[in-house]
Formats: structure tokens, sequence, C-alpha cells
């Protein structure tokens, strides 16, 4: 439990540092072996858990910002984290507003304040990543999307806009490249996109469409051992991959 | 040109009225009879033109900002309007910063702040718009896609990133809606696409995707007159059409 005092000092620290009025959120979904993960935060001070966020220097791009919370919350540098909305209710973080009204004089209360939050979201590979909490949260850690916990804030809506535009994504956009081992198996991918979806995908479609958008190198080798034919190697061609990235998959217009 | 006084005046104002740091510029869209244009506006003060924007008044959601700054720059109240980024580099708006420095005194200057703001487009009937000049503008006006005016701040990164988005977004959601009449014929839309890609489409790929992804009627009656064979009519698919806007098109995975 934070107390006052330490309210207090973080409240002033804050109007220090950052500018007002603006907070970032993110949404890290983690992926292992087939598993879809979401990194979250239990409040110290509240029965509910957040998205890793944080705020943005006052001379500080926002995309420095939202890489630099996630840094700080993982370990990790330099995720290919992505923009995908912005939250702008103005009673979205009244949960907040109304806890640190009582708490901190109004004069120097950053926490009171309206903030609209940019939403970014970034995929891991969640062995990467160290969850380490902030000062507001005792615990950071991967929770499984199929048991999540309550949410503070709007949080929930963050969360399942993150995951719908990630969906919506892969229909014109490549994913994987941080995702998959260097060299991946037909199967190995369409796992990671049926995990995404949260269904199954029809094998031989899945083949022929993955092809037909020309991002993935058939390699010369296939791999070896168990009881099945071996099944064939690929890797993603990254110059194409960056093209489709920026330009969209070949199945466009 | 605006004078020192009005600037003030416009100043103190704002610092009343709207959130500090946090400001919102759209990027209009218009389309009548195969042309494309852009609503832009040219300054009273500086020797460019930029897109319409404003601010996020103090209790105000950030959607029905956007559609207040709308409304009052072309008379259209409910345009369709989509977040698609967040500019948020800490000199973005310097040229102003400077200009305002120079006019109005610090502590009452709201101008001279850092903004980070949210990008949103709409697309537009053109002729259904009145545009309207804000009191920073001397002129409001549709411009031409091939023969754009020198762009102020970072207008132009603005600008060209709707346009990628929206080029982007034909391949997996709906458009036209609001744009074509209520029934039309199959190269009327098809000229749709291909004003806003910049490119003819094959025609008979067109039709087949088109149709693909369920999201047209075709209706008993052709349209009459003319020397060829007389075209079918179309109208969208309203329950479809809608879906499809919030799960992607049928193409998808």
């Amino acid at each position: 439990m934070l107390t006052k005092e330490e309210l207090e000092e973080y409240s002033a620290e804050a109007i220090e540092i950052y500018l007002d009025h603006i907070s970032i959120d993110c949404v890290v979904f983690g992926f292992h072996e087939g598993q879809m993960k979401v990194l979250m935060l239990k409040s110290k001070n509240e029965d509910g858990w957040q998205l890793p966020g944080g705020f943005v220097q006052k001379r500080e791009p926002i995309d420095v910002a939202a890489n630099r919370i996630l840094a700080t919350r993982t370990g990790i540098d330099e995720v290919f984290l992505q923009q995908f909305h912005v939250f702008g209710a103005p009673d979205r973080n009244r949960q907040h507003n109304e806890m640190y009204a009582d708490m901190v004089a109004k004069e120097k209360n950053f926490f009171a304040h309206r903030f609209i939050s940019i939403g970014y979201y970034a995929l891991v590979d969640f062995f990467d990543a160290i969850p380490t909490p902030d000062e507001f949260s005792e615990i950071c850690t991967w929770r499984d999307l199929n048991d999540l916990p309550p949410f503070l804030l709007d949080h929930e809506l963050i969360f399942t806009t993150a995951l719908d535009t990630l969906r919506l994504q892969l229909s014109y956009q490549p994913i994987g490249y941080n995702l998959m081992p260097k060299e991946f198996t037909m199967p190995e991918l369409q796992k990671l996109y049926e995990t995404i979806l949260g269904k199954k995908l029809d094998r031989r479609n899945f083949q022929r469409r993955m092809l037909g958008f020309g991002i993935l190198n058939k390699l010369p080798q296939t791999r070896k051992g168990g009881a099945h034919k071996a099944p064939y190697l690929y890797s993603f061609d990254l110059e194409n991959y960056q093209a489709a990235l920026k330009e969209g998959l070949k199945s466009g217009w």
C-alpha cells in the first residue's frame, strides 16, 4: 500500500517531468509454444489489474516514451510497438481521480487530471521479458488470455481494442518475424495465426494464401526426425516482409 | 493578418476552454465525379496551408471534438471520422511556438506549448460541404490531390499518413457508403477505388472480388439509356457492410 507521502512525492515529480493530460498504455502480447498471454500489473492500492503504462516526458517523442515504458516493464529494448487507438472519454480515469483526490492536495495532484491515453501494442516472445512492477504495483506478470483478472479504469476496453486490431491486421499485414524462430514449418506459423484468431484454420488454404503473399523463403533443407514425412522449413523474406508492413500484403488491391 | 491583441484574446480564451497539449487535425477527403480533393485552410499570418484542426474541450470526448471541428469547417454533422495516427514529435509545432512567442506573453500563451495531435480522416461528398475558414485562416477550400499547396507544421506528414492508411484499409474494410449514390453500377464503384489508389484496376478482378465480400445487393433493375448494354445496379447491404467495418472483409482469415 502506498502512503499519502509517497503518492505526494510521485505526483510532485510527475508534474516536473511529464506533459499534462497525456498517457500511454501498452498491450503486450506474449507468445510461447502456442500460448498467448498479456502483460499486466496488480495495483498496490486498488483491487484490480492494469496494463503497463506511463507518461510522456516534456520533450520526448511519443514513440520513444512508449518504448521507454515497455523497456522499464520488461527489460526488452526496441520492441516493435504499434499505435492502435487513442482513448479519450472524459471519465476514463475517474477511478484514479477520486482515489488520488483524497490523498494528494489539488494543486500538486498530477494524477487527479484528465488523461487521454495513446494505446500501443507489441508482440514479444514472453521468455525474452523480465516482468518488473512499477511503483504503483505489487505484481507484474503474464496473464493467460482465457483467464484474465478484473481490469481497472478502461483497460479492458484498451485490451479488447488491441486484440481486435491485431486480428484485423492479420488480413493485410505480415506478422511473426519477432515471434517465430529463424526457421519454422508451415504448421508452426499456422499455429501462431490460430492462437491470435482464437480459431482453427484450414491447413491447405492457409498454406496457399501464406505462400501467395510472397514473404516466405522455402529453405532447401527439411526438418529431420519424427515419424512423419520431414516437413519443409521456411524463413521470412525480410525485404518483402518490410515492404508488406508498409504497403499491405499482396492480396490487397 | 491577426493582430497581437486578437491573438492574445484567442489564447486567453483557449486556456479557459481547452485541454493543454492535445490537438486534433482532420484530413477530409472529398469525392465528386471521379475527382479526389482534400480540405485545406490558408493561414492569415503565415505563408502556407493547414489541415482543419482544433482542440479538445476540458470535458469533451475526443471523437466529439473531432466532429465539432469538422462540423464547424464544413457544416456537415455526423461525418464518419476515423482516428488513424497520433503525431507526437516534440518539435512538430515549433513554427507556431516561435511565431506566437513573439506576439503573446508566455504565461497566457496557449499556442506556444507542445501539442500532440490526434489525426482523424473523413470521406465526404464535397458538394455536401460548405468550406468555412477559422479565425486564423483567410481561405478554406478544396485542393486537388495533384496540385497541393505548401503545408505548414507537419501537416504534409499528417496528410500522407492519412492517404496511406486509407489505401491500406481498402484491402480489409468496406468503403463508399457515404460517397456513392444509393444505387450505383460496378464501374462507378471501381472508379472510386481507382481514384483513392491512384491507379487502374482490372475490371473482372474488381467485380469478382467485390462481389466476394458479400456487402453488395444486386438490384433487379438495370440502368436504362445509353448505347451500351444496360449495366446492373447495386446498393450496399448495410448489415453486412457494418459487420465488415467491424470485423474486416470476408477475404480475411
